[in-house]
């Protein structure tokens, strides 16, 4: 049985207490937040408090909060001989400076309160400053998901930033679709579709394989009156991505 | 019994050739393309040319060629009293001037040749300037897919558009997440699970719903560390959405 101690009540927080709790091989000791109210509703399945200094005794403790204050609670944190890690993609693992066993428990999947998601299917990147605190994360991981991947920070810090692209940066282009579909009265439906087979093709094909569309084509005439139809916000992403696309392809606009 | 003869061999031609082929109530009469070559494979299964003189009796003649090539071949092409149709998302149907009974037959879905797709799945957007050729377009549609949506012109073009956005786009978007990855040393396959969650999270939230990351947050810690990590195309296109992010969520940057 593992015991772990979790710090923080945000998305990811409450995607691992969800999981944690439905684990066999792992007891949630204890959840803390800053302010109890968020957490409340936690205080029948666990234990809960808003006070460092009364964190319960653990194998583990996860500190699961935004990646600006991660340092400054780890500070306020000394567990002699317990190992501390955080969830962060962006955060280097020596960026825990208090502590002497120390790693990183990063879960590479986009959370939002209201969707459920299966835990199993999440890649996990570890990372840990020696070898037993290694093997202790890696058993934590293997708990909850089938894809535990070895990843130092250096390498993390290149996962977090590629998805931002390919999360983030991506449904910022299906907010353009739905704000043209709208514009237009369309509904935005239609292109439910599109979206899911064009995250299925790269399954099965590379991005480059799998580029369509008037950019990679240089049909100047549809970008043309492509542009004539977007606010000035959109024309600026239009015309960049073209140009980028077409760059890729291995020519010059 | 609907005959068909369909005009092209790129994507959208060889997907619509396999699926009327495939269909019962479909009789693909004859395909025509410029050069024989690419179609001398389709000789078992139909008829095939390339001289529009040539062009055998059907009910339809779908032009399924390049945008910029739509108005040229319809052109050279008099049919009297048969249905002409394109099937492009971004040309008008007044564009066909040369027939009489016209319209337009779209299929809203990206289309590699490498990989197969399921027709029944893909929106038909469909548009015809009298009513029996509407009549007949609408069945010929109903006979591949259940999604058939009549769309004119207008709407059609601004549909287009937004699939740019969440298709060609997205798959960009994918690329440059890919070239980090590789840079990097890291399997781009550890975010596919991101990828498909990202799209599917489009099925039960609004775009604005499903927003997450550093832009959102607009944690410029981490937006000055992904920038330092990336090329100069690329820090173009993460500062531009970026920005972007930040003024759909209602504040400045």
């Amino acid at each position: 049985m593992i015991n772990v101690v979790l710090l923080g009540a945000g998305n990811v927080a409450s995607h691992l207490t969800t999981v944690f709790l439905d684990s066999q091989g792992i007891n949630l000791v204890q959840v803390y937040n800053r302010s109890i109210s968020t957490i409340e509703h936690l205080a029948e399945q666990t234990a809960i408090t808003n006070h460092l200094s009364q964190l319960k005794d653990a194998d583990i403790y996860i500190i699961a909060i935004s990646d600006n204050h991660i340092t400054e609670l780890e500070a306020k944190l000394y567990l002699n001989n317990k190992l501390v890690v955080h969830t962060s993609g962006s955060v280097t693992m020596s960026e825990l400076k208090r502590n002497t066993n120390i790693g990183v428990f990063y879960p590479l999947q986009s959370f939002s309160k209201d969707k459920n998601v299966d835990f199993s299917t999440i890649p996990l990147c570890i990372e840990s400053n020696d070898k037993s605190s290694f093997f202790l994360l890696d058993k934590l991981a293997n708990l909850i998901t089938d894809k535990v991947y070895h990843i130092n920070s250096e390498q993390r810090k290149s996962i977090h930033l590629a998805a931002v692209f390919v999360n983030n940066f991506v449904n910022h282009m299906y907010q353009i679709g739905n704000e043209v579909c709208t514009t237009n009265n369309v509904p935005f439906e239609i292109l439910q579709p599109l979206i899911q087979e064009t995250a299925q093709k790269i399954m099965s094909l590379s991005p480059i394989e799998a580029q369509t569309g008037p950019a990679k084509r240089n049909d100047t005439k549809t970008i043309d009156k492509h542009l004539a139809m977007l606010t000035s916000n959109q024309q600026e992403i239009y015309t960049l991505l073209t140009k980028n696309i077409y760059k890729t392809h291995g020519k010059k606009l």
